[in-house]
């Protein structure tokens, strides 16, 4: 594949400042770019790199307009970025169809242009919009909804009853409607609640590998329009998360506890169950949220507590032994003091 | 499937109150049950929405046996409403037999009524219990064995040797066999230790989704009767868990820990390996356990300290900030007095 | 599989004390081991279990060579039982050929003595070098690329053009090459970074049950020789990890992380991305590192910091309760003094 840097400039909606014949076969970092490839400038700190870079030609916003190189002058270098990754982005393979080496269930409703790939198997009654892709060793049980052009990857496993939104993209191992993790304690063990709920996922939502989103005990679980959840993420039943909420890496949010819109929660953070974080809060990586937060707020620690005051605190514990050390010389002085006062 | 609130309250050994020919389609949450439904009320904070509720009866504790509604009466509302929503549950669909597009090994012993769903792979003499249900992409390796009524959901991994008892229900991306982790070093490179022990799951046990438990270096790793794991729980070679243990999400267990009977361990908490947490013990959600804990004992926090003394330091953690501008406090006056002194 | 002792001992290249031609049938624990067995003691806690063994005979070191049993003495005997379990361990199941239940897409390259099982998923272009195993349920997309000698366990997902070394062993549900978590933030929503890296495994790697290795943005995630993953481990994009480094279970790495040679990252750690943690540098279990780590240190905590000093911030941290209260003393004690000094 190959663009003008004119024509980029254009897709960009950027200033060129070059030849405008000048041709683009790739995009890459300043570091790898061949003088074929074009890269970016996200940051002043990468302006060494982009001197000493092979790159054809620079995206760059307004500020380093006057570096001696083709240039694509936009705004947004990184967001620039994205979209011309996007669109020298190999096609993903798509082979149309449902194979033969498929397994389809009875009633199953195929829209047009879908692909369904061998070794993956599609339960009764499943329907599958325009453009879906279902990757090999896929399993879509009984009565699931799969929005149009939503990618599933190999090896993606979505239970009975769940429904994906539109132009999803949900990462290989991933599990959708295993049961929530309920239970009755009894003398003589554990009574299972059957979860009897779905899960429902709203359009554009993108779900990382071996991610864990379990059905609802009642109700849904529900994952807002625009969520991005990392790798290895849990949500448990009856959880809802907002539109646009981010969930990085290893994250875990108990059950029913409802996450507001544009959630970030970090690496390895946890949030117990039947709690509310509001819109816009952020929760640091390994935090441990206990309680509701209220929107705009960021916190961290674990107990979490406000961020600021989690590192006031951290910052004090770090110097906890000199401390005990000054109150020992305290208790030192004062006992001397005391002492030679009860002389005189 | 419908029901008459005579036959509910004879099915759960309850107390009616109501017309007995009402006819009951289904359970529902209160917020959501219609006038052909029934629902629970588990406490009393519930009491305005079960009195707001649209639902056809309910199910309450004789505290409330005076709510003006259809009702029945039931020491534990909570446990008939796991029976209830077990009786109205779907089936779960089971298409019973070895499906043709299942690959099968030589030798498989095959209980009654079992289903082996398509693109299911069963390694040779794998052993499988009346009424077993296989999902689509489990792979059972060989000389693997499943106990009766025990329900694999899709794409779990069984592997060699591994066994399964009796009305166990794993779910999906579960990995039961899997190497222990361990390698000797040296300086050319760690070498590995073959892994030749394997995995013995009792009767009545649930493994929440892409769980991974480990096969034992030489001996088994065990888990008991009735235990029940959430998602993303990671269980080491040779763990031992005991009888009615609950393991929730994201959990980590090192090589050869001992969990006695009804432990609990609350989400993301680790422990290391070669410890016994005795009968009982409950662990605090993010805990590091890092050595044994006799029976009976609540611990929490990283490493982990009992409970209350945890509360107890978080307590004086958050307040440290103001506790070091006290010493800085009694510093000042000290010397000031000190300094008087000296004039004196 | 049998051996004598005489065989044994000069496989091991250790010294043979006891009956030449003694067989033996196997190893295992010295709780466990037969009289057709041999066991092993590794340290001297275990002598009094040792005594008390029924097995055939003892792997043990130099120090213990008075022992009244058949043995062979050599000077690591951890070491020793690693070899000689390898030598007992059951062949793993290998059926040499391409299934004709697998699927193959065009132009794939076989080496020889390559086993595809039934239900596996091999896409374009694959080339698998010989002796290659590929377990049931496997999926390999296009243009991936496997070296001699490497073996796939069931239900593993590598994607587009992921290439793997050789030697290596791939756990069921692990994930390689899903999208590095990469967004730019607008107000409509999150853009989507696509990531066109790909992940490079060198040789001799072990990778745990469930572990997830995204692709890098542009660049490679990569792995290096010898490297061993645990269950369940987290590397995002462009992560690079140093040769024979350890990563126990449920690690996470966040994205450009560069750990260096021999790093050991305990269970339940996090790294945050675009920093470097030097050769030897290890991290406790459950640790949070927050910032570059000089080669060899040892880190503990939270955020994490150097290992002696964790300790030393844990042990006051428990003892914060009694220090504030001898604040309070002083706080006490002190105004009692001016008061008193007051009134003279």
């Amino acid at each position: 594949m190959e663009h003008t840097l004119a024509a980029l400039a254009a897709f960009l909606g950027g200033e060129l400042k070059g030849p405008p014949s000048l041709v683009i076969r790739g995009i890459n970092s300043l570091d790898r770019a061949t003088s074929q490839e074009i890269a970016f400038v996200a940051h002043k700190r990468y302006l060494a790199k982009a001197e000493a870079s092979r790159a054809a030609a620079l995206i760059v916003s307004p500020e380093w307009a006057h570096l001696p190189r083709p240039l694509i002058i936009v705004p947004q270098p990184y967001l620039a970025y994205a979209r011309l990754a996007a669109l020298f982005a190999p096609a993903p393979p798509r082979r149309v169809g449902v194979s033969p080496q498929a397994f389809l269930g009875q009633g199953v409703q195929v829209g047009r242009e879908v692909a369904v790939a061998p070794l993956a198997f599609v339960g009764d009654r499943v329907r599958l919009g325009d453009r879906v892709t279902i990757g090999p060793g896929c399993v879509l049980a009984d009565d699931v909804v799969i929005g149009p052009d939503t990618l599933l990857h190999p090896n993606v496993t979505v239970l009975e009853r769940c429904q994906i939104g539109a132009r999803c993209l949900i990462h290989s191992g991933v599990v959708i409607g295993s049961d929530g993790y309920g239970f009755v304690p009894t003398p003589e063990g554990h009574v299972k609640i059957p979860q009897l709920g779905a899960v429902v996922i709203e359009d554009d939502v993108e779900i990382g590998a071996n991610c864990t989103i379990d059905r609802g005990a009642l109700e849904e679980t529900r994952l807002g329009r625009g969520a991005k959840l990392d790798n290895l993420v849990h949500l448990a039943h009856n959880v809802s998360v907002g539109e646009h909420s981010l969930l990085v890496a290893q994250v875990g949010v108990a059950g029913s506890t409802r996450l507001g819109k544009r959630v970030v929660l970090g690496g390895q953070a946890g949030v117990v169950g039947h709690i509310e974080l509001g819109d816009g809060v952020q929760v640091a990586a390994q935090a441990g949220v206990v309680s509701s937060v209220p929107p705009g707020q960021v916190v961290a620690g674990s107990p979490a507590i406000p961020h600021k005051e989690a590192l006031r605190v951290a910052g004090h514990l770090r110097k906890l032994p000199e401390l005990a050390q000054r109150v020992k010389e305290l208790e030192r002085k004062l006992a001397e003091l005391t002492r030679l006062l009860a002389k005189e």
